[in-house]
């Protein structure tokens, strides 16, 4: 079965079931993957938070799971989902992956924005 | 620029720019990422062997970096890559997410084999 690190960790990649592109990579502890199957939407463990986050859990941008799969040596999962309201990335682009690393090391913005983070997010 | 997590390493998605097919996904740190970019083939940190890799070394199925990409937190990756040889699994799958969990947690392979490990790996 599933093989967790050390930090009792495994990364999991998603991919938009629709578009095949990767949307985003996070991490899953036990638990996490546990929520994952039993709801039926992406839960993740967050690192700097240290805590579950049940993604679109603020934004209504939840990840219904279409199918899980599982890599040669059982310690990553790649999952493909119906993304709702289209934007993965809290920054408000699709796929978390909207720059480019250029020859110089610096960033070119290769997507656009669907919503502006400041209409979604509530600041306290 | 990447922010490497507490043990100095960020996960990698590793995707054919042809078929846009995830292969695997692995994880790099900073020598791993700079061999990566001086030499435009994939190289990865192994956590169970603790050294660097050179992603098709031993196979010859090289991955040639084609775009490199950033998310959001600027803690992880994903990489297009040209495949040589298809398989970029050492267990001879095009991706290493050969397996579809089923409900009861017992794992379907979903793809054909394109080599036998065997052929191409030599024990010591």
């Amino acid at each position: 079965m599933l093989n967790f690190d050390s930090q009792g960790l495994v990364p999991a990649v998603i991919v938009d079931d629709t578009t095949g592109d990767v949307l985003l990579v996070a991490f899953m502890n036990q638990e996490a993957y546990q929520l994952t199957r039993q709801t039926g939407q992406t839960h993740f463990f967050s690192r700097s938070r240290n805590k579950i986050w049940h993604k679109g859990e603020q934004s209504g941008n939840v990840q219904e799971v279409r199918d899980i799969f599982i890599n040669c040596e059982e310690n990553s999962l790649m999952i493909r989902v119906q993304q709702h309201g289209e934007a993965a990335c809290h920054e408000g682009y699709h796929s978390c992956y909207y720059r480019r690393i250029l020859p110089d090391e610096s960033f070119e913005v290769v997507a656009e924005r669907i919503f502006d983070p400041a209409d979604v997010y509530e600041t306290e």
